[in-house]
C-alpha cells in the first residue's frame, strides 16, 4: 500500500487557491474533490472514501431511479458479493472480458479455502442460475430484478476518483423477457432513464447511441450508451450502459420457460447499470476554479444564507429575521442552510460554500435588513439581484429552476463546440489534439476501428513529440503562452498540457527512484498523445451518409460513429 | 461449493405442507422463508440471495433509522470494502476478535497482489484514521458517521439465513465526541432507537441491557444490547448492539482534537450497528404452521383483496367493484394487492397470502357484492369481521394498527413466560430444557461466567444423554407424546428435539461418509445440549439483590443476570 501522505498534500495544494481548471485539470480536479470535502483518499489504491457531501448526491440519484424503475415493474433484491469460479466462468466472452480484473478471496482466517472465491465484478453469473430456477412460465415473465451494491474490478489502468475507481457503487438491473422487442423496449426505456439521470438531474447534456461490436458488453447481444464530454480534458466519458444480452446467458445457464402454446422457449435478457461515476462526471463538466458548482436538484445544500453583520451595532435583530427567513425556506422544501457561524468574516464564508459548489447564496446584510431585502448571488454565472424578503420563497424556487436550466444549457452549448463533422483522416488527430470529440463516417468493420485506434495513438504521439521538440527549440514561455493565446481556442491550453505531461513524467522516474510500488502510482489522465476510439453510434445521426467514404479504411461509410479520446 | 439441490430439496419440502414449527423447528424455518419467497439458497455456503418479499422489509427498516438518525445529526458516508492488514491489527483486542472471520484477498486476475487485502468485517480500523484527519478542533465535534453497507465475516459456525450468515448487510454507525457524557447519551440513544425497530416496526419484544465483560465488543468500553427471545428454541438472541468504545481506538489512530481551553484531548467514540438478523428474528417470532406473520408496518402487501366469483354468473361487476375498493385503499396509502389472477381458487389464494404472511385478507364474494360488505380475514389470529364497504379505507387503516398492537402484545406475553427468575443453580439447566431463558443473580465475575458457561453445558449433555437413554428403553412413540403432551409447556416439544438432534447426528455421520466438505455443511440449530451464556445485565432489575448469592460460584451477588442459550 502506498501512503497515501504525498498524495493529500498534493490534493490540498495551495490552502486558498485551487489549481486552474483548464491549465492544470488533473490537479484542479483532485483538489476539488478533496477540499470540496467530496473525496478522501485511503491507503489502498483506487477506493476512495465517499463523504456527505458527494454520498448524498448518490443518495438523490438512487431515490430518483429507484422510483423509477419500481414503476416499470422491477423490484430489489440483494445477491451475494461472492461468485465460484465455476459459475464465473460459465460465458466464455464475459469471463473473458473480466477475468483480468477480478479480485479473488483465497484465505479466511489462516486457512486456504477450499476453492478460490470470487468478488462480483457484475452479477449476471451470479444471478442467472436463479433466474433459470424461478423463470418457469411465460406468466413469470417479465422477470425484473435489480439491486443497489458495491462492485470490484481491479483494473491496472491509473485509477480517478468516481471515474475510475476498484470498487465502486451502482445500480444493476437485470430482466428477463418472452421475447426480443420487449426486451428491446426496455433496453430504449432504461436508457432515456439514464439520459434523464444526466441531464435533468446533474445538467450534464449526453449522446445516446449504440456501441460497436468492439465496445459492447462481453457476452452481450448490443449495447447501449450515454456518453458524456469533459470539455476540460476534450474527452468522451461512458455515461451508463443498457445493454440487451440476447439469449446467450439463457442458453448457457438454462433459463427457459413453457410460452403461452405450452413449448419450450428461451428467455431474452437485459443487464443495465450507472454508478457513482456520474457524480464525477457532474464535477468535472460542471466545476469552475472556484471549485464545485452543483445542480440545484441534487446539491446537498440549495441555497446558504450568509448573514453580513453591522460592523459597530447590535445584531440580534438581523440575526433574528435570518433565521425566519431561513425557517420560511425550509418549511418551504428548500435545503437551505443558515451559516450563521461566528469567527468567520462573511468572505471567509463565500469562499467556503463557493468551494462546495452551493447553486445559491443569499446574502443578508444591514441594508437588506433595513430595507426589507436579500441579494441572490447565484454560483453558476455570479449574477446578483436584490429580492424583496416577502417573495422570498417563491424567489428561490425559480432561482433554483431556472439555474438548473442554465447549467445544462451552459454544458451543452460548451459540449456542442466540441464536437466536429470530420470527412478525412487527415482531420482526426488535430481535432483530438483541440479537445475535441468528432463525428466521421465509418464502415463499421470491427478491423478498421482497431486500425483507427493505432493510427491514431500513432500519429498523436508523433505530434505531441514534434511539438515539445518545437517549444524546446524555441520563445521563453512568457512569450510562447501569450501568442499561442491570440490562436485558435483550445491551442493553448495544449501547450499547457504538454507541460503537465512532462512534468508527470519527470514525477514519475522521481517515484520509480523511490522504489515506491508503480500499481499504486495514480494519475488522474492519461497521456495526451492516447488515440481515438469509438464512443458511439449517435442514435440521432448527422444527414447525408450516403456516398461518403469510412474516416479509417475509405471504403463506403455506413454510419456516422462519434470517435473520440476517453476516459 | 456443495452442491445446493439437497439444500433446496429439503427447503421445499412437501409442497402442500411446511413442517411444525413447535416439532420441527429447523425445517419450518427453512421452508417457511424459501417458500415464501423471502430466501433462496446460494453455491456458496453461509450466502443467502434476499428475494424482494424480503428485502423490502430491510429497505423499510433502513427508511425508519435512516430519518431518525439524520435527525440526530448523523450523515451517510461510504467507506471502501478493504482494509489493509496494517490498519485492521492497529487495535490489539479489536483484531483478535475478528481475525479467525476475516476472508483474504490476495489474488487480482492470475497476479498475486502484494499485501493481502482484508474484506471489511467492520469499519472501526477503516475509518478511524480519517477521524484522525477530519477531527482537528471542538468545533468539529460531535461527529457523527453512519454507513448501510455489506460486511463478510467468515464464520465457521453453522449458518442460518438472516441470523449468521457469511455476507450481511447492516448500518454501521461511528461517532466521536469531546466528553464521555455525551457519547454515553448517544449510546442510550442509538439503543432505544434500535428497541423500536424491534418493538415498533417488527412487533418484537426486546430486553436492553448491558454485555458482560466477556460478551463485549472486541477493543471497546462498554457494550449495550437489545436481547430478543425466540421461543420455538428457547434461546435468547443478540438483537443489535451500541458501543461505547471509550478512548481506545483513539488512543491508536491518534484521534484528537483542540479542546475550548486549547489544550490537545481525545476524542470519545461509539459504534453502533443493526443488520438484516433483524428479520431472521422477526420470522422466527411471528410465524406459524401457516407459514410467515408479518407485522402490517413492514409487510411488503398489508391487505390482499381476494375476490370469491360467482360460480355460473357474469363476474363483470363484482370484479369491478373489488377493483375500485382496492383502488380506494391504494389511494389512502394502503400497500393493497388485488389478487385477481385466473386459474387459482380461492383457496389456493388463501394458501398462498398466508404462507407470504400478509396480515390481512379481505375477502370479496357475490354474498359481499350484493349487501355492500366485505369480509376482513387476520392473518395473525384468523379473526373474521364483515365490514361495510363504506368504512373500507378507515376500517382497513385500524385494522393494520390494531393487528401491530396485537402482534406486538403476543409475543410479549409469549416471551414472558418464557423468562424464569431462578436462585439456585439445580434450577438453570432443567429451565434451560424447558426452552426457558433464566433471570439470576450474578457476582459479575469474569471467570465465573465462564464456569457457568463450561457447567451448563456438561450437565446438559449429560442431561439430554440420560434423556435419551430413558426414551430409548421406554414406551411407544405415540404414547409417550401422548403423556409427554399432558406434562408442563415445553417438555413434549424437547423430546422431539432430541430426535431431530437423534437423526441430525446419524444424517452427519452419512455426509461424512460421502466425504462432503464439513465446512458447508448447514444446520440450522446447534445442539440442544448447549450451555447458558450470559445474554445481557438487563437495564430493568428484578427487586432484591441484597443478600443474594450468585448462581454460578455462591459469592455474593452483585446484579440479575440475563442467562440462556443463544443464537
Amino acid at each position: 500500500m502506498a501512503d497515501n501522505k504525498e498524495k493529500q498534500k498534493k490534493a490540498v495544494g495551495n490552502e486558498k487557491m485551487l489549481a486552474q481548471k483548464e491549465t492544470n485539470f488533473a490537479d484542479w480536479y483532485t483538489q476539488t474533490i478533496v477540499r470540496s470535502e467530496m473525496i478522501d483518499y485511503y491507503d489502498i489504491s483506487g477506493c476512495y472514501i465517499l463523504r456527505p457531501w458527494s454520498y448524498s448526491i448518490w443518495e438523490q440519484i438512487q431515490k430518483y431511479i429507484d422510483t423509477r424503475i419500481k414503476k416499470l415493474g422491477v423490484e430489489n433484491y440483494y445477491f451475494p458479493l461472492f461468485v465460484s469460479q465455476k459459475a464465473l466462468q460459465q460465458e466464455k466472452d464475459h469471463i473473458e472480458g473480466f477475468a483480468p480484473e477480478v479480485a479473488w478471496v483465497t484465505k479466511s482466517g489462516s486457512s486456504d479455502l477450499v476453492q478460490p472465491i470470487a468478488i462480483r465484478p457484475t452479477s449476471e453469473t451470479i444471478m442467472y442460475p436463479l433466474f433459470a430456477k424461478w423463470i418457469r412460465s411465460h406468466r413469470d415473465l417479465p422477470y425484473k430484478v435489480n439491486q443497489w451494491v458495491n462492485v470490484v474490478r481491479w483494473e491496472f489502468k491509473q485509477p480517478t476518483p468516481f471515474l475510475r475507481s476498484r470498487e465502486f457503487l451502482w445500480q444493476e438491473g437485470h430482466t428477463a423477457f418472452a421475447t426480443l422487442e420487449e426486451a428491446a423496449k426496455e433496453v430504449e426505456d432504461i436508457l432515456n432513464l439514464y439520459a434523464s439521470v444526466y441531464e435533468d438531474l446533474l445538467a450534464v447534456p449526453v449522446v445516446k447511441g449504440r456501441k460497436t461490436e468492439n465496445e459492447k458488453f462481453p457476452g452481450g447481444y448490443y449495447t447501449t450508451t450515454v456518453e458524456a464530454f469533459v470539455p476540460a480534458s476534450g474527452k468522451g466519458i461512458q455515461g451508463a450502459t443498457s445493454h440487451c444480452l440476447g439469449q446467450n446467458f439463457a442458453q448457457m445457464f438454462n433459463i427457459n420457460f413453457e410460452n403461452e402454446k405450452k413449448e419450450k422457449a428461451m428467455v431474452w435478457q437485459n443487464s443495465w447499470g450507472l454508478t457513482t461515476r456520474t457524480i464525477g462526471v457532474m464535477i468535472m463538466v460542471h466545476g469552475d476554479d472556484r471549485g464545485l458548482v452543483l445542480p440545484p436538484r441534487v446539491a446537498p445544500i440549495q441555497a446558504v444564507l450568509v448573514p453580513i453583520p453591522y460592523k459597530d451595532k447590535d445584531n440580534e435583530g438581523l440575526f433574528k429575521r435570518a433565521q425566519e427567513l431561513a425557517d420560511q425556506l425550509e418549511a418551504a422544501g428548500v435545503r437551505i442552510h443558515f451559516d450563521d457561524r461566528e469567527g468567520y468574516t462573511p468572505g471567509n464564508k463565500y469562499n467556503h460554500w463557493e468551494l462546495k459548489g452551493v447553486p445559491l447564496r443569499i446574502d443578508f446584510g444591514p441594508k437588506d435588513f433595513e430595507e426589507n431585502n436579500v441579494v441572490f448571488v447565484r454560483r453558476v454565472d455570479k449574477s446578483k439581484t436584490v429580492v424583496a424578503q416577502a417573495d422570498i420563497v417563491s424567489q428561490v424556487q425559480s432561482a433554483l429552476e431556472d439555474i438548473q436550466k442554465t447549467m445544462l444549457e451552459k454544458a451543452r452549448r460548451e459540449r456542442d463546440s466540441h464536437i466536429k463533422n470530420i470527412t478525412e483522416w487527415k482531420q482526426l488527430v488535430p481535432e483530438l489534439d483541440n479537445r475535441n470529440i468528432v463525428m466521421a463516417p465509418w464502415c463499421q468493420d470491427k478491423e478498421c476501428e482497431e486500425q483507427i485506434k493505432k493510427r491514431s495513438t500513432i500519429e498523436a504521439a508523433a505530434a505531441a513529440t514534434a511539438s515539445k521538440k518545437k517549444k524546446r527549440g524555441g520563445r521563453g514561455k512568457k512569450e510562447e503562452e501569450k501568442k499561442e493565446g491570440e490562436k485558435k481556442e483550445g491551442e493553448g491550453e495544449k501547450k499547457e498540457e504538454e507541460k503537465k505531461e512532462e512534468k508527470k513524467e519527470e514525477e514519475k522516474k522521481e517515484v520509480n527512484k523511490d522504489g515506491t510500488d508503480n500499481e499504486n502510482k495514480e494519475e488522474t489522465f492519461e497521456p495526451l498523445s492516447s488515440g481515438a476510439k469509438s464512443l458511439c453510434l449517435p442514435y440521432q445521426q448527422p444527414e447525408g451518409i450516403e456516398g461518403k467514404k469510412c474516416i479509417g479504411c475509405e471504403k463506403e461509410a455506413k454510419i456516422w460513429c462519434l470517435f473520440g479520446r476517453s476516459y
